[in-house]
């Protein structure tokens, strides 16, 4: 049994053939590979496409989902080791675990931080604990990596651009009124130098690093792959020569927690927006973004709406490589 | 591809189809007319009898539906084009209806007005934007109209009284806690007056008029049907020789927006509620009312637990009527 | 047509043919038996065995389960008969009742007690609504009994212990933060007695007798069955010997609806808790609960994570005894 939870686990050639399976289920996407079996999909954060895709990928092959909300339709849980259980929560995580792994054939979760304290949110408590007790395996739905966007954004770069190796993505922050969860960035620096591309990440400010593990795992991954992973805060040399734009707003790890401080630091950085003037530097780049993306904030409509941007076909891509991602997990090959 | 947002973009014909069709799915309910099939249904206010004929509907096909909430489960969603999206929400329509698109082989939508203001919600803006961007069919599940009520009101009506034509609607006014929307008044008057019925509206004051639109519809489509269609203040003749009553409460237009005001307007009104004096006055009519109804409010128990009373019947024809129109939409025939 | 509301309307050899099903059912849980069937689970409170359990089993045998949330996504429903709906509730129960009739074959009911006045919630007042309305069969998901949980937890005593007869269950109360519902303390003496066993209601203090209906059900019961109920506030009698250990916290009824004094009443009864040194007392003992479960509140990590403890299989079997009831309600067989 195997678990997904983060790409890092996975060997490049075990993800690309998750990725080619995904291309294959693209043109047979109804079967009963799955048949009779479900799925428990827990989240704890408001998700689109995931349940979506997630809950019409099993039902293509045959299979069901359930989609559990805790502390909401279902009792709140807690995840901590030896709790003294006097508080809020109803119920451990063991229990949960154990017990969907009973009923259910795979469990998905979704857990993002809670923004208080980053030396607690980067040690992925939620989902650590959960993995700990599951008797089937379990993806990550995006707790501070985003391992079924991962995919869904290299399957979209391969659509587009063949071969991934050598060709350069640009990873830019851009603002946005919240301090929001670095998952989607670590993911993208991961991916990209995972796959042998030239990675650029592009920040405001030093206070926007992300987090050391990813930067040096980015490293150590373009440097196995041969791709090359650098960051920058100058704007122009991010966008130049770029092959691919990948978007995403994060707060401030060093302020992580303190939102009114961040705000005053994020505030200045409003023009890392994507816009038409900046994706002109490109090597007529691709633009994406894992969505929901806020318009004329993130990017423009005039980027929004130009042929450059793939956001929904990297969207539609959720639903085929979870297909892929499923039937590997759940034994039913393709 | 077609969406179905409004009756009065159907021909009676086309209608009648559906409606026909709706009556044969009722002997064969059980097929695999829609395997694989999947809808999205997106709802930004409650329901019961809406969701779940829809979700038993498509699953008695063969076929699967997505329940999303936006802003509750789901994120919140941006309907203005342009907008910059600085505020509370998270994703634009744009991106919604083209992912779900992929992901759905039809989109249902219910999103009841603001109550803000009536200029703003008579433009339908959340259903209009959903059609603009969607690459599949949708329909409306309740905005300003509700056809998929009409299908079901006009089923019952047929399988009761056979030929509508000539037949006297009565659409009534009634007293309700709360200004509700006007939707199902509108299409009670427009789905009457489609099928040759002599409409009555009847209402308290002339405060409780239907949007013009509404109320010229209505009269064009009863001179080509041969029907008529009317609108009384008084009790007697609006009651007086119906065949069908049909009761709904709403919100003075002229105090939309203006709750406590439009309340002290409507307070005289209580005894609009259906009872069986009222009932008494027509030719044995038959009651019936879209739900839920708030009892001894808007109509009596005595009414409810008649013989006369076909509101279950009608509901039950939600499914029906619903099971029809998505084989008509999605293709499967029937 | 039969309900399933109570374990006391249905004849020990009838719970007996469902437990000897959900036996079968574990060996061959995929099945058509139940295809293009849907059932209805309307939750009024947070649920996740409970909801988890009846989606995928209607779902292993072919059929579809909508989960419904009055209130929440739904509307508010009223149970009172003759009531004038001018609060906040839309829509009565007798409408709620035969709609969901006509577009399912089943509805699935939890409705906790309100905590206010136990003259009142000892009627069991929604259930009792439903059920009346109903034209489907109903299953109480949990009420003031937890009929479901009892064939779970008979399931499993007879899967550990074989024949029950004679065997010592002991029902013992234990503390909690709040004031909990005496549902599934009602139902373990219930189901204890009715199968010949020596049950023993172990409680704090008087003041947490059950309601005299279920205590003298259980006599009555077991007098029929040859087995035995007594009732004991003395912690060594009610563990020593016992074959298996059920255990729940409740609110005392005498102070029903007055939370603070109830919790100054509980608070010296911390050492109720399931520890091991209590469970050395038994002969060798297997220890179930209902689950959720406050680790090191209601049991000790030691009693949890020990061979003693089978509450992950007792919620295993909530998916096979309500698959055998589904099938036995919904005229499947098995």
């Amino acid at each position: 049994m195997r678990h997904f939870v983060s790409t890092v686990d996975w060997t490049r050639s075990e993800l690309q053939g998750i990725l080619d399976s995904a291309h294959r289920l693209r043109s047979a996407p109804v079967s009963r590979a799955l048949e009779g079996k479900t799925i428990a999909l827990l989240f704890l954060n408001p998700s689109l496409r995931t349940r979506t895709s997630f809950e019409t990928g099993i039902f293509q092959m045959g299979g069901h989902a359930v989609v559990l909300e805790p502390g909401k339709g279902a009792w709140g849980i807690e995840f901590k080791e030896g709790a003294v259980m006097d508080g809020e929560e109803e119920e451990h995580i063991a229990e949960v675990a154990r017990v969907l792994s009973r009923y259910t054939d795979l469990i998905g979760l979704r857990a993002f931080p809670l923004f208080q304290d980053w030396e607690v949110d980067r040690e992925d408590r939620v989902l650590s604990a959960l993995t700990r007790y599951a008797e089937v395996p379990v993806v990550n739905m995006e707790t501070i990596v985003h391992p079924c966007q991962e995919l869904a954004f290299m399957r979209t770069i391969q659509d587009h651009l063949g071969a991934p190796d050598g060709r350069k993505l640009l990873v830019t922050w851009t603002w946005h009124p919240r301090p929001l969860n670095t998952a989607v960035a670590n993911s993208g620096i991961l991916m990209g130098t995972r796959f042998g591309m030239q990675v650029t990440l592009l920040i405001p400010d030093e206070a926007y690093h992300l987090d050391p593990y990813y930067l040096e795992t980015a490293k150590r991954q373009a440097k196995e792959s041969g791709g090359d992973f650098s960051v920058t805060t100058d704007l122009e040399e991010g966008y130049r020569d770029a092959d691919w734009v990948y978007a995403k707003s994060w707060g401030a790890l060093p302020l992580y927690g303190r939102p009114d401080e961040e705000a005053r630091l994020r505030e200045p950085f409003r023009h890392f927006i994507v816009d038409e003037e900046k994706m002109s530097l490109t090597r007529g780049a691709h633009f994406s973004h894992c969505l929901p993306l806020r318009r004329n904030v993130k990017a423009t409509d005039g980027v929004m709406d130009s042929p450059a941007c793939v956001a929904v076909d990297e969207a539609e891509n959720r639903l085929h490589v979870q297909k892929a991602l499923m039937l590997e997990l759940m034994g039913g090959g393709s």
